[in-house]
């Protein structure tokens, strides 16, 4: 799908296909298509990112809030989105060892019970190791400090996911 | 469901509970809930009225954008979220003639060309006749007055999603 494909999307297809580059937050694809014309994927992404720079501090945090935890519950039942339960597959979220899944249970609720809003990280760009170790570091940071650091790590996942989509697109055209 | 217990509920608790109060937009519950403790169940809405009056014009149409149409593709195929079926049945919009049908089709068509966004409106506070003059008469509105109609409407539906959950937990328990 090249810019122009999708430029000329009506909104019920650009969110269909779009709306989960920010975990079920379809709004965010529901705005940016008001800002067409875009001049490339970029353009789309930057769109992306304006949008939630511009949210109030409590909308970055439902942003992290509509995240799955990692090797969590919504793994284990099945319920994740297919876009989650891919990139948490592909870092071997679904694949770990009983001491290791209990480390990540736990490290997962001291997080949110300090934070109030889940561990987000880009799991397509990190294996298992450097996962555990940056929940567990991150776990020691300032609330302020995590909510941006989870929020630039929403940009990078949806960066992968929209060129996942154009990739897939392209290869199946 | 007291206040308190709305107070005391996780963030995972309350995403699940009021995740769809606003139709397929999760982050404005999750959001809001930054702003606990609530004195009432008002205060609820009114944190949700003041997140989503926040939002930029886009972000207002992105939630307009996450509404299925009145008698459309998604109740025809039954993928209508749980809350959108029973307001729409509830109005009749599942017992449409077909003239009915075919005269509301082309209304919504008329109504998301001209506007870039669905038609919202509060099923529950209205019934066939009365959905059907006013999607007529709307279509003739400039797009700024609508798309601030639209979010009126977003809130009334709202308002009875709000209240509907709290009776139904009340008379479970």
């Amino acid at each position: 799908m090249d810019i122009d494909a999708v430029n000329a999307l009506p909104y019920e297809e650009f969110v269909n296909i779009f709306g989960n580059v920010v975990e079920k937050c379809p709004i965010v694809a529901a705005a940016v298509w008001s800002r067409r014309p875009f001049e490339s994927l970029t353009a789309v992404e930057a769109a992306i990112s304006d949008f939630i720079d511009a949210l109030p501090e409590s909308g970055k945090e439902g942003i992290l809030r509509c995240h799955p935890d990692l090797a969590g519950r919504d793994l284990q039942s099945g319920t994740l989105t297919r876009e989650s339960r891919e990139e948490q597959a592909g870092a071997g979220m679904d694949a770990l060892s009983s001491p290791e899944a209990s480390r990540i249970a736990r490290l997962n609720d001291d997080y949110k019970e300090r934070f109030g809003f889940p561990f987000v990280i880009c799991a397509r760009m990190n294996d298992k190791a450097s996962i555990l170790l940056q929940l567990s570091e991150r776990c020691q940071n300032e609330r302020a400090v995590e909510r941006a650091r989870g929020i630039e790590e929403v940009k990078k996942i949806c960066r992968l996911r929209l060129q996942g989509l154009v990739l897939t697109d392209a290869t199946n055209k």
